[in-house]
C-alpha cells in the first residue's frame, strides 16, 4: 500500500474529520488489538438508560488523538518546543491508552483479571506492539509510564486536564444527549500552556475550569452514576458471578470458548497475565450478551432470573439517598422479597443490592490543576479562584442505594 | 406502577427529549419484542466505515414516533381532523414498523427467513401483541396494512415522505457524521398537508423536496452503498453461507443454539414462520459477531479466512465503476487470485465479489410525491418543479463493483 | 388577510421553527412597537468582543414565546390546568416583557429615561396596545404586574426560572459562541411543575439547577462582564454624557431629531413619560451609532476623542482584579495620563474608568428556587442540594476595574 | 503591544475559535477600514425575513480566513508546496476580499458608486493599506488581481470553490436557520488538490459537489431571492432614489453629512473614486436606517410612504411565478392601485415592482469545477458526474415577480 493511501480520514459526528497523521499510526489502528475496540462499548450499560450511548472505545481513542493534535498545535504556537519524536509518542500513547479495556469497559474491569488495572493491560499490549513495530513505540511507552523527563507529556495523557477526559466528557455527553455535560474542549486546549515542563492552564481559564469540573460532576450524577445504569451494571456482574459458581459445580453452561475459560479461571497476579491474555483479547461485549441471552433458559433459577431481568430490561427498583440505609431497612426488604417472590434466604443476596457511590469532581491532592498567572507565577486552581469554594467539588459526594425486585 | 411513572422521557442526541405519549405505548416499548431492537444495529456494517454508526433500531423507532407526534400536531393546527384512535394508531404503527428486523437489519434481510420481508415479520409481531394487549393494536394494524380508509395515515407510515425516511436520513447522517445527508425534518413536516385524505406537501416546499431527495441520493452513494461497507456486508453473508454449508456436511460449528437452528434450516414460506419465529426473535447482532469471532479458528479454511477478514477488518480491495466489468476482467482476477493466494477453483467465488448496486432517489411510479398548489389543485412534484429534471433522481443510477483479496 | 396567512412560522437557528399560535399574537408582532425591537441589539456592545452577538430583542422575544409554548404543553401533560385565557396571557406577557427596552438594551437603561425601568416602559406600551386591541391584553397585563391570583403564571414570566432567562442564556451563548454558557432549556422545562399555583422544579432536577446557575455565572464573567465589553459600554455612556453637556452649552451637534430631543431633556419621573415616550420609541441603536460616527469630527476634543475610541475600537486598557484599587493607584494613573496624553485635570475623568461589577448567580432571598420533593413537600433548592454550598453562587462575587488610555 | 498579545482568538458560533496567525493580520483587523465592516450586514435586508440574519461582513471575512488556514494545511499535507509568502498572501487577500462593500452589502452595490464593483473598491483599500504597511500586501494584491503565476492561489480566493463561498453558504445558512443550505466545508476542503497550479477536487468528491451546488441553489430560492426580502431590498433602493430626487429639487432632507453628500452626487467612473471614497468609507447601515426612520415624517408623500412601509415592515404583496407577467396584468394592477390608494400616475411606479430574478447554481463557462480523477487526469465535473445532468444547475432558472401595496 502506498504511503498516501494510509493518510486516511475518519468521520466523527463530534469533530468532523479525524486525520491519521502518519503510517505508523495508521498501522496501529489497523492492528487486531486496536480493531478489537470496535466491539467494546465506551459506557458499559449506559445505553440501557441513554439509548444513544453505543459509541465504542475505538472511537474514543481516535477522538483523543484528534484532541492531542490540537494540543500540540496550540502549545507549539505558544512557543513550547515539542520535537517530532515527542509528538509521535503523544499520539501513540493517547491512541493506545485504553487498549487494555475488556468487555463493557469499566463495568467489568477487575472481573476477569482481578488485581490488574486496564492501564496495566494497556501497557502489555503496547509492549507487544513495540516488538512488532521494531521499537518504534518506546518513547510512547516511556511517556505512558510517566518515565519521560518532560512531565507535561505524561500530563497530556493522564491528569485532571488530559485529552482522555476532554474527549470522553464531550463524547459521552454527545451520545447520551445530556448536553449539560458537554465541555468546550477547544477552549480548554486553547488555554493550555507549559512552563518548566509542567502542564498549566492560563489564568483567564479559571472559569472554564469551574465549568469543566461541574460538567464532570453533572455527568457523574446524571449519567455514570444514574441509578438505573448503576443497577444494570451490578446486575451484570451478578449474572457473571452466578455463572462462575455454576461452573464450579460442574454444571454445563453455554458460552463462547474464551468466555468459558475466563469464567472458570482467572489471573490473580500480573505474572499470570500471559496465560489469560489471549482469551481476554478474544472476548468483547458480544460474547457476554449472547451468553446471557442463552442463560435466560438455563435450569438454574437464579441465573435464568437474573439473565431475564437484564435482557428484558426488567430491572430492580432503586432508591438513592444521601443517607445510608439502616440494617433494619435492608433486612425488612429482604424478608419481604423472600416472601413475595419465593426466594430462599441463601439466594436473597442475588436480588437485593445495596451499597454506595461517590462523585469527586476535583482532586486537590497531587497538586490539582495548576494555573499560570498573568504575572508568571504558578498556583493551584482553587487558591486562584478563591470565590469558588464548593466542597461539592473538592470533597467526594456520597450517595447510598438500595435496590430490590419490582413488586416488592 | 402508577400511570405517571410511565410518562417517561428518552434522551435523544438529535431531538432532545422524546416523550412517551401514554401507557400503552410505554408498555409496548417495555415489551421484550421491542427491547430486542436495542441489540440490532440500524445500519448493518456501516460502522466499519463510519465508526459512529452504532445506533440501533430501538432508537430509530423512538425517533419515528417523535416525528409522528410533530406531524399530528402540525396537521391538526392546519385543520386536518385526526381523532384520538387514529392518533394512537399512527404512534403504534410507526413505533412497530421495523420490529420485524433481525440481526444487522437490511444486511441479512431474507437470509434466515427468505421470501419473507421484514414488514411481514413486523406484522406477525404486531398481531401477537394485539392479542396480548386486548385488541388495542387493531387500528394500528389496519393502518400498517394500508387497510384504513384514510390513506394519509398509511402514507405517514410508508411513502416517499413517511416519518421513517425523515428519521433514518437524519439519524444515519447524524451518527455517521456525514452532515451533507442531513435533512430538515422539521421543515418537511411543517409543510405537510392533507386533502381528500391524501398526504401532500405545500407548494412552497418544492425546493425542500429537491434537497431531501438529493440528501437521500448522497447518503446512498456516500454511506449505504459505500464500497467498503458494501463488501463487508457481502462478506458477512458469505461467512454465514459457508457456515450453512459446513453444517450440511455435519461438520460441527460453534454458535448459539438459536443461530445454529436457523443456519441449519429456514422458513421458505410464510406459513412456516411460526416454527422459526422464536429462534429468529432470540438472535441479534451479538450471536453473529460472537460466532464469527469463534470461526476464525475453525478448521475449514474458507470459513476461517473469511471470518478473519471480517473481524480483523482486512477487507477485500474494491473497484466501483460506472460500467460493468467484462467476463474477461473477472476471469483474469480470479486466475490471479488462485495463483497468488493458493485458493483452488471450486472456492474462488468466496473471495471474488462482483455485482452491481443501484441508487434511485425518486420513484415517480405510484404517483410520486404530491404537491398542493396555492390554487388548491394537486400535482406530482416534478411536474411542478419543472426546472429540476435530473435523471439522477428519476432514473436509478447503477454502479458495478469487483472486489478481490488485498495483494492481488 | 385570511386567518391562515397569519399562522406564520419564524426560522430560528436555535429552536428551528417558531410558530405563531394565533392571530392576535401575529398582530402584536406586526405592530410598530414590536417591529422596533428588530433594531435593538440584545447584548449592548458585546459584539465588540464576540462578533457573532448581533441578535436582537425581537428574536429573543419570539424565542421566549416559543419556550412558553413548551412550558404550557409540559405543565398540562402533568395535569396542571391552564385555561385558554391564561395561556394567551402567558404568550402575550412574555412576548412583550422586554418591549420597553431602548437602544442597546440594558447598556443605556436609565440614561434617557432615568428612574424608570424598562419593565415600567414595557407596561406603558402594553397598556397602549390593550386599548388598541380592545382590552384583549388585560389578563396578560395582570400577569405581567403580578396581579394574577395564580402566581406561577407570573413566575413563568419573571423569576429565577422564567422563560426569559431560559431563552437569553441559551441565545446569548449561541450567538457569542461561548458554548459553556449554554443551558438545556428543554430539560429545565421538562422538570417544571406547579403545586398550589407555585412554580416548582422536580427533585430530580437539582443538578440541572446547579448547571443552570453555573452557566449563568460563567456567562456573567466571560461575556456580560467581559472587561472589554464593560469598558466599551461605559465609554458609550460617557460619549452620550459629553454630548449632553455640549448641548447644554448651546454648541451645535449632529444627531437625529429624536435623539437630540432626548439628549437635551429627559423624563425624571413616571408622570412625564408620555412627553418623552414618542421620541424614545423612535430611536434605536442606529441613531446612536450614526451620531457617534459623526461626532468623531466634532470640534470638542473630548467628544471627538471618545467617539473615535469607540468607533475605531481603540479601547482603553482595562485591569480587573479581586481587590479595590487604592486612591493612590487611581491618582497616579490620572497624573500619568494627564502628562502623557496632554489632557487637563478637569477632563481627566472622561478617560479614566474605575468601579466595580458584581456577579450574583443565585438569589436566595424571596424564596429562591423551590423544589418539589418526591414525597410531595416543597423546599428551597440549596436546602435540598446540600452538598452544593458554594458561596460563589449565593454571595455576589465582586470585581474591581481600572481602565485608562492605551500607551499609559 | 507585545507580539504575544496580538495572537488573539475570536469566538465563532460556527467554527469555535478563529486564531489570528500573525501580527500583520492582527494589525489589518484592527485597522478602521476593517473595523468598519462590523457595521455592514452580510445579507442586506434578509433579517426582515430571517430574524437571525444579522451577521456582518466582519465576521464573514474572519470565517473565510479560518477556512483558508484549513485549506493551506490540507494542501501542504498532500504535498502541495505553498511557501510562507504565498500563505500570508492568501490570508490577507481573503481577509480583505470584501473590504470594499458598503451599506447593506450587495443590496446597494452600485448605488452610491455606480459602475464600480465592490471588488474594485476592495482593491483601492488594499492598495492604501499596502502603502501604510510598507508594501507587505503586494503579494496579496497580486493574488487578488489574478496576477500571480500560481493560479490556484487566486482560485482559493475567487472561483466556484473558493473560501468565500464555502464560508458564506455555511454562515448564511447558520444564521438564517435554513439548515438545508448548510454545506460541509470541511469535507470540500479535505478533497481539494492542486496539480499544475490548478485547483482541483478529488474524484471521490463528485457527490459533494452535487450537494454543494444544490445547497447553493436552495439558498438562492429560499433565502437570497426570497420574495419578501427581494421586495424589501428594492423598496430600500426606491427610498434612496426618491431621496436623491428630492435633494435635486433642493428640498431639505435629514441625514448624516456623508450620506447626504453621496445622495447628492456620485462617482461615475473609477478615476473619481478618490473624491467619494472618504464619504463612502464613513457610511454604513446605521446612516441609512436612521435617515429612513426620520423620513417617515418627511413632507414628501412618496418618501414618507415608502419609508414607513420599510420601517414598519408593511411590505408590498409579492407574486413570484415561472412566467413573465403580461403588460396587461401590470397595467391593470397599476390602475387599481391608483384608484384605491389615490396615487397619481406619475408616481405609481414607486409602488409597483416588477422584474425577474435568476438562479444559476453552476457555471460551466470558464472551465467550471475541475476534477482530479484517480488515474491522474483532469476533467470538468459534469463530464465526470454524467448521471447528474440537471439543467436546474447548469442553466439559470428565472422567476418573475410583481409586487403592489397590500389591500389591492
Amino acid at each position: 500500500m502506498s504511503k498516501t493511501n494510509k493518510l486516511k480520514i475518519f468521520n466523527d459526528p463530534i469533530y468532523g474529520f479525524i486525520t491519521i497523521p502518519n503510517t505508523l499510526i495508521f498501522d496501529l489502528i489497523e492492528h487486531p488489538y486496536f480493531q478489537r475496540l470496535r466491539h467494546i462499548t465506551q459506557m458499559g450499560l449506559s445505553s440501557m438508560v441513554y439509548p444513544g450511548a453505543h459509541h465504542t472505545r475505538f472511537h474514543h481513542a481516535l477522538g483523543c488523538m484528534y484532541l492531542m493534535q490540537k494540543a500540540v498545535r496550540v502549545l507549539r504556537f505558544k512557543g513550547v518546543s515539542i520535537n517530532e519524536t515527542e509528538e509521535q509518542a503523544l499520539y501513540i500513547a493517547i491512541l493506545l491508552h485504553d487498549i487494555g479495556h475488556g468487555p463493557f469497559s469499566h463495568t467489568l474491569e477487575g472481573f476477569f483479571l482481578p488485581t490488574i488495572s486496564h492501564e496495566a493491560i494497556s501497557l502489555r499490549y503496547m509492549e507487544a506492539l513495540n516488538k512488532e513495530f521494531d521499537g518504534n513505540l518506546s518513547e510512547a511507552i516511556s511517556v505512558f509510564k510517566n518515565g519521560h523527563p518532560r512531565e507535561f507529556l505524561y500530563q497530556l495523557i493522564s491528569s485532571q486536564l488530559d485529552m482522555d477526559r476532554l474527549d470522553y466528557l464531550k463524547r459521552d455527553s454527545f451520545y447520551t444527549g445530556v448536553v449539560e455535560g458537554s465541555i468546550n474542549s477547544d477552549r480548554l486546549i486553547a488555554m493550555l500552556h507549559v512552563k518548566n515542563d509542567e502542564l498549566l492552564i492560563e489564568e483567564k481559564g479559571i472559569y472554564s475550569i469551574e465549568k469543566f469540573l461541574l460538567s464532570r460532576r453533572f455527568m457523574y450524577w446524571q449519567v455514570y452514576l444514574h441509578k438505573t445504569g448503576l443497577i444494570a451494571e451490578r446486575l451484570l456482574k451478578r449474572v457473571l458471578q452466578r455463572a462462575r459458581e455454576i461452573l464450579k459445580q460442574n454444571i454445563p453452561l453455554n458460552a463462547t470458548k474464551n468466555l468459558l475459560f475466563l469464567l472458570e479461571e482467572r489471573a490473580i497476579n500480573k505474572d499470570e497475565l500471559e496465560t489469560y491474555l489471549p482469551a481476554f483479547t478474544a472476548i468483547d461485549d458480544h460474547d457476554i450478551w449472547s451468553a446471557i441471552k442463552d442463560w435466560q433458559q438455563h435450569d438454574d433459577f437464579i441465573l435464568s432470573s437474573l439473565s431475564k431481568m437484564l435482557i428484558q430490561r426488567n430491572l430492580p427498583r432503586v432508591e438513592l439517598t444521601d443517607k445510608p440505609f439502616s440494617k433494619e431497612q435492608i433486612t425488612e426488604i429482604k424478608d419481604r422479597t423472600q416472601k413475595i417472590k419465593g426466594i430462599d434466604e441463601s439466594n436473597i443476596n442475588y436480588f437485593i443490592f445495596s451499597g454506595k457511590v461517590s462523585n469527586h469532581a476535583y482532586d486537590r491532592t497531587n497538586g490539582g490543576i495548576k494555573v499560570l498567572l498573568k504575572n508568571g507565577t504558578v498556583k493551584e486552581w482553587l487558591s486562584v479562584d478563591t470565590q469558588f469554594n464548593s466542597t461539592a467539588l473538592t470533597e467526594p459526594s456520597v450517595k447510598y442505594f438500595l435496590a430490590y425486585p419490582k413488586g416488592i
